[in-house]
């Protein structure tokens, strides 16, 4: 395979995973900036030109993984790859954030939901979305239902 | 950091990258098998109810990378973290698919836009959309209006 390395590191409000929105149908409102390091801020060229980023991190302070777990906004178990639990086979986790604003190699985000200090592994542009319409929210959606009632 | 594994392999109709629809905006539809390997089976368990998956995989037939290059959909350099080269810091690639249907360990999708057999890495649900009108395309949107001229 490959060997993973920071392309930079996370500043966020979180310094406990408590503190941090959970479930997959969190909102996640809080700024952040993702600090990229210097060698890395030329692959940033025209990144701000994009409103939205795909950031893909590491669950750093994560260890082990469980196929089967219990989701916190839900009180049955799921499959690992149908939920966002931080215990999977690869602890690579993917968040959308909105780009604010850029200074250098600091990027000025909306939207962290990672723990201050977490390692960076790769940003993409984000570009589709599937029209609402055509999405099926799968446990999530009945795990919903069952709360209101 | 972590050792990747792979979670399984991709079945897909592309042998060779010239095969495969290139560029931000391109389309794709080519349908294929995500084959999970047995012992992370249970780790599926639900992701049938959900519509459209994140699949994570490893860009196993590129080496090294590029902080800067010219996609084929443009002929002016941009950044990595703003393109879908694969030639990253970080070689991990995000593919946006809809799941068909499920047969035991193997995902049949729509969307597929890697090569056979490649190792894949992590699959999510996929749950938020960014409404159209929120969006920014940066130079995306800029090739495309000079390629229309």
């Amino acid at each position: 395979m490959f060997s993973p390395q920071p392309i930079g590191y996370a500043k966020t409000p979180y310094l406990n995973t408590h503190e941090i929105p959970k479930g997959l149908d969190a909102k996640h409102d809080a700024e952040g900036v993702l600090e990229i390091l210097p060698q890395f801020e030329a692959g940033l060229t025209d990144i701000e030109g994009f409103s939205h980023l795909f950031v893909l991190w590491f669950f750093d302070r994560s260890e082990g993984f469980d196929l089967l777990g219990v989701p916190p906004i839900d009180n049955r178990p799921h499959g690992v790859f149908a939920t966002r639990s931080p215990r999977r086979p690869n602890p690579i986790a993917l968040t959308v954030v909105e780009l604010l604003r850029r200074e250098g190699a600091h990027l000025h985000v909306r939207g962290v939901d990672m723990l201050d200090g977490t390692p960076l592994l790769d940003l993409k542009p984000y570009l589709s979305s599937i029209p609402t319409e055509k999405l099926r929210r799968g446990w999530l959606a009945e795990a919903e239902a069952r709360r209101s009632k």
